[in-house]
């Protein structure tokens, strides 16, 4: 039977475009959380008819598919745990000259990121979604996981930027949503239901992305300051939003994660004053801004500041906070969440956070970091020195009902940026409701009736 | 058995939230285009859980439902044809205080859209969708649309500019989406499949709406264009687009509009050089302008030109733009479209449209104009002088099926802004395959199985 699907698989894309066996399979069998995999097989497609082709034989046959990417995923939303059939994109990688006039570019869902932005900066233009892993990431990936990254609070989410969808059904059937209009008022906006659907719905081909003008960033500089407590950061975002300029990034991180940095990876801040909060606000514009500056600086939430208008020390105060995951990672075994709350309520979140695990008393150490600015801070629960790795992990187990209880009197998000995919299933609950979860049902078998597409992701 | 069910919903709601008889409830039984109404009853709801308790009651007695808002829609999306009872949401129009911080406000359904603007306004912020409706029409509706309007080009559709909704399906439950998360990637995105549904998934009760700052357009001027033909359209777009301003606004209109508003309204234009399209482009930014200028001046496609700078010249070029929906009301019987095509194809567009009434030889005038920035113009067609009534309108029945054909084979969409609702169910399979009505039936009934919201609109 198995062999017999494999054979007709093999005669639909050709031998060469099937990979049997373990080894053969492997580079396609998990993703960056390192998730085991257990595919059947794995077929890369060239084109949209053949993947069509593919989908219904699969569709046919009963065999459940997991459609895959870049693999660069946070939550092992592309691996294949139960011995689906994965169908890598990699090869529709496809990108059409961008247009000037309308700023948007048509692309296949495999072509990578990185390569999308190099392609469109030769016209002047970008895709402004801009993320760490975009040397990897494909833009089949990026839209359906409605990826953020390192560029939210200027530009949003992924799914702002598309115009057009090109998708396959687990039928077979080829569905192209919206084409590339700017306004299109003709029913349910399905183009928005696909991006963030995980690959349960249909499988992207190809996407209509839109562009912007390559920034031009005049008078860029990064204020680096240290706050004496959490309520530091939504004074300084206020005071940053009415700045005289625009906010390219609002990150932030707490001390813990700074002497981490400094003790794994030997980075310094250059700042005297000790904080238990450390912000990053790097603005850009060409208005004078000493008179803003003396007003925030005069308050004593603010303990102490540098202005990076350099390139290097531009350079040197990233490293700071891009060196957080390395650093922590190198520090003790850990678990990480990846959370969202409104963002006037982050500072407040954060102390509950701490005032539960307080009473709680559980051997746990708390680092915070990440994109205050979009209301989406990282909470990394470490393995506090002299503790057994079993007892952190027990007690993880008791503070995560608590923390993801706190996510959801605060209405907050249990995955602000890498969807569910396998790992945030069992946490879904505390942001989504019953009703919800029913509706989300509904509109799978509208697309899957089988429910053979990435089955067990998501919910 | 109808009677027995008013009183059930007086007693419900109180007497005074509820209208009986014609004449009280006329004012809520039809909308801008006029369709005639034919109500049940109009229900005035005050709070979302009354309004939860007049819904369940109506699902349990299978009374079909129709939401309403300021009932300025250009579809009759909200119009009861069948004896449906009206839900008017004009009393749910709390306004709470702007978050500075967040740049959010949470506004209930009916708050009118201009007081939304100037209570933000207040505190220096404004919800960046503008409309011409904007002293009428409701927030609910604007959602429920997905409103677009004036400044399209430079902040996008309505449904960028949400962070919250809740609603209330037809069986009474209140969902809450995403609750003011700028971040929240756990599963389909309900929120967006609630915009432009047009009533009728469920009935929104209260938004979190984004803010922009009052934008302070610094140097702002608008360019006044005549251009030779179609191909000046894209040319003058792409210039624009790359030239050393911000675009606020982008509107064309043929030379018959101008005509129109010079015969019927009085007013003229400043040009001096005739062409066959005008062209007005508001930009706003302080770099220098004059070899941007010279250069696109220079070519042949441009037959006349003026920069306005006062406040006063801008609103005379302005109301040119503005007089044509009038003057062409007043000028002879009329069918009017909303269309889209992908903005680097409505000049070809145009012109196919105009060769394809040629063919035809029907008695019809195309006038043009609208939003050519976003790829969406309107194609009004009017009756010739001397042709009678009849005559046209067999003749717009005989053209509108070339002029759809045309939208499909652009890949366009038959309603780029006013929604389908009612009046435009018929053309809809010229922008929507079977197989998409079909997921559309799919998610209608996940929501509301008794198809009982907003009943024959859509699809």
């Amino acid at each position: 039977m198995r062999s017999e699907f494999l054979n007709s698989l093999s005669r639909t894309v050709g031998a060469d475009s099937l990979l049997v066996g373990k080894d053969a399979c492997f580079p396609y069998s998990t993703d960056w959380t390192k998730t085991p995999g257990n595919p059947l097989a794995v077929v890369l497609p060239r084109s949209t008819p053949e993947l069509s082709k593919v989908l219904a034989l699969c569709s046919k046959e009963k065999v459940p598919v997991v459609p895959s990417g870049g693999r660069t995923g946070l939550a092992a939303g592309a691996v294949p745990t139960n011995g689906e059939l994965v169908v890598n994109l990699g090869r529709m990688d496809s990108l059409s000259e961008p247009s000037l006039l309308s700023r948007t570019v048509r692309v296949g869902a495999g072509a990578v990121t990185e390569n999308v932005h190099q392609h469109c900066e030769k016209v002047g233009l970008t895709w402004p979604i801009d993320l760490a892993s975009k040397g990897s990431c494909q833009i089949g990936g990026n839209l359906s996981t409605n990826a953020g990254g390192l560029k939210v609070i200027r530009y949003g989410m992924a799914r702002k930027w598309v115009t057009s969808l090109e998708f396959v059904k687990m039928d077979g059937s080829v569905l192209t949503l919206n084409a590339g209009l700017e306004k299109n008022n003709t029913g349910y906006d399905l183009l928005q239901l696909m991006i963030g659907s995980e690959g349960t719905l249909g499988i992207l081909t190809e996407a209509t992305l839109k562009l912007v003008p390559v920034p031009e960033e005049k008078g860029k500089s990064i204020y680096f300051f240290a706050v004496k407590n959490a309520l530091g950061l939504p004074y300084l975002f206020e005071k940053c939003r009415t700045g005289p300029f625009e906010i390219l990034a609002f990150e932030f991180f707490s001390s813990k994660c700074l002497e981490a940095v400094s003790n794994k990876l030997g980075r310094e801040s250059k700042l005297r004053g000790k904080g238990e909060y450390y912000v990053l606000a790097e603005v850009a514009g060409d208005r004078s801004r000493d008179a803003w500056a003396e007003a925030t600086l005069s308050n004593p939430l603010v303990i102490d500041s540098l202005v990076a208008d350099s390139s290097e020390s531009q350079k040197q105060v990233w490293s700071l906070r891009e060196g957080i995951t390395e650093s922590l990672a190198l520090t003790a075994s850990l678990r990480k969440h990846d959370l969202s709350v409104p963002v006037d309520q982050v500072a407040s979140f954060l102390q509950d956070v701490e005032a539960s695990l307080f009473e709680a008393k559980l051997p746990i150490e708390l680092y915070f970091f990440g994109h205050f600015g979009d209301g989406s801070p990282h909470v990394n629960m470490l393995c506090p020195p002299s503790i057994p790795f079993e007892d952190f992990d027990r007690a993880c187990d008791l503070f995560e009902p608590k923390l993801f209880g706190l996510v959801q009197q605060y209405r907050g998000s249990i995955s602000s940026e890498h969807g569910v995919g396998l790992l945030k299933k069992k946490w879904l609950g505390f942001s989504r409701t019953k009703e919800e979860l029913d509706i989300f049902r509904a509109i799978k078998s509208a697309f899957d009736p089988k429910g053979l597409l990435n089955p067990g992701k998501v919910f």
